[in-house]
């Protein structure tokens, strides 16, 4: 028997082979009370059952994952793209209106890769600054905070050209607090010799849309996707970046988000269970701390 | 037939199963003016002999690699770090009195990662100025520049706590930039969204110690250490990169060097001559680009 953080919130990722109310059981069966949901499970049962299923589960809803990839060049594929943002940031509504009081209508954005053939990560960057100003309305119309995510530096060239928290809070310095913010995520950031410094810079503007754990562990799986782990189980020091967070002001949920075929491998109330224990033995603590102390 | 470019330099780590004779017969068989030894080979044969061999081949020295990993907290095991370490500097500036004219005295340091058990990255890199100041009078006294690499965050937690080139030159600056630069090497730090601006400080610095080529490319091996590639083969803008270490006022040679399992299976004077085709077709145009302009 465990106390299960409060905090706590089961990113849908971390049990990826449960369809929707799967995943809303097991974690609400397990004691956790938030859940962070993936578009492509709330399709499956279509926007309104999934917004009905949440609210039916009781738990709060922390963000909405995920959307983003836009930096190819003007276009048919990326007026596809901006629509299909558009989309999300309706749906990232529509469910945290469902979910219990203390949801938040938070859509993930990673960013995408250099657009094929070009070796122009500045000129990318760029890309994703313009679909965010594109998006920026309609997420603030919407009452959605759009969370750019920067991605590990491994990640640069195929699949997220935004790779520091640095990065993220430059992109979102041109919008609304309220709208644009930073996804925190433990695996893509600990590496930041800067990373503390960046956090509290990102408290002080008021940008930390949500805030990410899992460990990072080497060697590298042959995909280096799904290189994530429980915390614990790595390297990272949640306490110094769980102290920073909660230093910078952050008082939401937290969510687990995993990648990894083990785990994936393992059945979803297992590894809920898992996941809460390994977050009141490493991430707990720290958030007691930060409060008590200073 | 093709022109090599008389700056091109071959890391001997492109035709790692050379020994270090054939290193330097198929380097100066092509026509390449330079070659960046390794510690392995140059043992094989011993120091002086290695000396000798490396005199009358005719070809200027570049770079010694590669010493470092000095992350392990006082004791026995960083003692003998430290002492293997001054005997590195020694080899270097041996070897590189040994090169032709224009050679020069770098040792390329590689961190180490997180000492075992560990997850303190910011205490690591303090190990690592602490190592660098020990070192530092060793390498002045022998005329040696300690070049900082820093590697790729991808193997932050195991290889090199340094991550960044504004890192390296953070722990450079404490030190005379004839003794402590930085190593550039565009697998590594492509993807910083501060690289042109660090590269400029470098330079005004006075901290290149040496520039580095190799590409990027995705998928990653399951061996993420053999992920690199002749220049052009994969997404690296070697003319953004390479202009800006010109214009930072780098002019000696640029070593590529290549760890890549296919690569190190072919006929090492294949390697060297594709090596030069890919350095003359990719980074050629833009040495002459940015001297002739601005």
């Amino acid at each position: 028997m465990i106390t299960i953080d409060p905090r706590l919130s089961i990113n849908q990722a971390t049990i990826k082979h449960a369809d929707l109310a799967t995943a809303l059981r097991v974690t609400s069966e397990a004691g956790v009370q938030a859940i962070g949901l993936w578009r492509e499970p709330v399709h499956e049962v279509g926007l309104s059952v999934a917004a009905s299923m949440l609210n039916g589960s009781g738990l709060r809803f922390t963000t909405h994952c995920r959307s983003g990839f836009f930096t190819m060049p003007e276009g048919k594929e990326r007026r596809a793209s901006i629509d299909d943002n558009r989309v999300a940031i309706e749906e990232a509504a529509t469910l945290a209106a469902a979910g219990a009081a203390g949801s938040t209508a938070i859509l993930v954005l990673v960013s995408g890769g250099l657009p094929e053939g070009s070796r122009d990560l500045v000129g990318a960057r760029e890309l994703v600054r313009d679909a965010i100003g594109e998006l920026a309305p309609h997420a603030a119309a919407a009452g959605v905070t759009l969370a750019i995510e920067p991605l590990h530096p491994m990640f640069a060239s195929d699949r997220c050209v935004v790779s520091t928290l640095a990065q993220a809070l430059d992109i979102a310095a041109d919008f609304d607090s309220a709208v644009v913010g930073a996804a925190v995520d433990t695996f893509h950031i600990f590496w930041d010799p800067d990373v503390l410094a960046s956090i509290a810079r990102a408290g002080n503007e008021g940008r930390i849309a949500t805030y990410q754990v899992c460990d990072w562990k080497t060697p590298l799986p042959s995909n280096v996707l799904l290189s994530r782990h429980y915390p614990g189980d790595g390297v990272i020091d949640f306490g110094s970046l769980t102290r920073a967070v909660v230093d910078a002001g952050y008082d939401r949920d937290i969510e687990v988000e995993i990648f990894n075929e083990e785990i994936w491998a393992t059945d979803s109330a297992v590894a809920v269970d898992r996941t809460a224990r390994a977050f009141a033995s490493v991430v707990s603590p720290h958030l007691a701390a930060a409060t008590s102390s200073s």
